[in-house]
């Protein structure tokens, strides 16, 4: 099998890990801006080799994994450059817009669009990991909009690697993953941004901190790169699900300054409930 | 040794595991209003018998982790009824008002004001843990204020439970800790609830959420009775913290709607530092 990986980070040297193992005579072939993320990805045996746009017309499986802004300029593109036999996917943390950038392309059906709940908060080829998708859901849109032999050909791909997958059109994903994912993302760097506002002494900070402020903060360290277009992309949801948490934050203080102790004990134990919802949530290996 | 543990939960169960595995001829006595957990820890071998405050009086250490409510009631109560040569420790989430409670007491030399940066979202005797405390640090307010006999005693257990030791006065500690601890446990609250509201279906939750989001709402698991208190008595220092917290929420919501992505991408890229300083922390090993 050839497959090309456009954009050889944490994502796609994964997914190249992955395939490699499980068909160990696949030829790899790596494209990425980066050129140093390249070498790497080389020396780190992610990928065979460097390659271009000219390595698309012979590939049977083409993986995008680049930020979304990246990924509405250059999927026309690289849909252009393919073959009609040739599986285009991506790994785009938005849906809509990106589904638009190609509904009119005449190799449409070449692209299944795809969000992989998978990735921890590194980045870069050394992040790579095996297994990185094994139990993850992985969210596939417009799968109607696909040829059905090449949805085949990803869905083998899937299922070898065990992820679950959920299908849903793409205004319904971006609205879900707004609140599930980017909130998190937000709540994590604010309260990171506040803390160390607060804390001049950083040394103070994690003298003082344990391990649930770590936890809580950890998304903190995710790439400004990729989450700027992201959070552009999905602003309306974004904004949406900033100024619910906004609120529910604004009453919480309102209930402390009100001294309703009843009322402030009621909100955290109705939302004790998150413990049999995070029993279902695969964690990452990393 | 005769150690007496009040309140054998996560806490006090982890301290008396560790505290017998280091001198196992120690005697541990434990006293607790909920009788369950009392017969669960003497089940689990976590105290050698049951007791009440009449086994005060013989006990060399007194460890007392109760909700900071509790402590504030309890601790003058604990100390009217110990020997001159027992030293009380505490382990609340709070310092201030403890310290308040306790300022004249006759026996304020004999109690020891602690906060030890341990925990994790779990509660009750089986949550108990060898080596929760190892690496961690151990805030100590008022030191001067304990006899310096028995400071010692309790300085040589942290010691061999490897925790590092920090001095702070009460007023201080207070509002360090809303920032780097119980903001971070609000806004986790608060994010569950925002996710939970929206997403009426709570399978749809953990089938789309990640890892990213199981880190940042975990502590949204913690005990409403452990911490209503804990907000109550820093109630200030919480309020003040959660302000700039929906302060800097509210900017970057705005910054978004504004179409200001440099300013995004430089508030996140900003706080990216945050990777240097949670270095530093160490993690729970449950």
């Amino acid at each position: 099998m050839q497959l090309v990986v456009i954009g050889i980070g944490l994502i796609g040297g994964s997914f190249a890990k992955d395939v490699k193992k499980m068909h160990p005579d696949t030829h790899i072939v790596g494209i990425d801006k980066n050129e140093s993320h390249l070498d790497e990805a080389l020396e780190l045996g992610i990928i065979d080799q460097k390659g271009g746009f000219d390595a698309l017309a012979s590939a049977d499986v083409v993986y995008v994994s680049i930020p979304v802004n990246a990924l509405t300029e250059e999927l026309p593109k690289i849909l252009d450059a393919v073959d009609d036999d040739t599986v285009v996917m991506d790994a785009g943390s938005t849906k809509g817009l990106i589904c638009e950038a190609v509904k009119d392309h005449p190799k449409r059906r070449n692209y299944l669009a795809c969000h992989p709940i998978a990735g921890t908060e590194f980045s870069g080829p050394s992040a790579a990991i095996h297994g990185l998708y094994e139990g993850k859901t992985n969210i596939i849109c417009e799968v109607e909009k696909t040829a059905f032999k090449l949805q085949e050909r990803a869905l083998e791909l899937f299922q070898e690697m065990k992820m679950r997958i959920r299908y849903m059109n793409p205004q319904a994903h971006d609205k879900h993953i707004a609140y599930v994912s980017h909130l998190s993302h937000i709540s994590s760097f604010m309260l990171g941004k506040t803390v160390i506002e607060k804390e001049k002494n950083e040394r103070d900070i994690f003298d003082l901190a344990g391990s649930g402020f770590e936890s809580t903060v950890r998304l903190a360290k995710s790439s400004p790169d990729m989450w700027t277009p992201i959070f552009e992309q999905n602003k309306e949801n974004v904004v949406e699900s900033l100024e619910e948490y906004i609120q529910n934050l604004a009453t919480f203080k309102q209930l402390l300054l009100d001294n309703e102790f009843e009322d402030v004990h009621r909100e955290m134990n109705n939302t004790n409930r998150i413990k049999q919802i995070l029993k279902g949530i695969p964690l990452t290996k990393s």
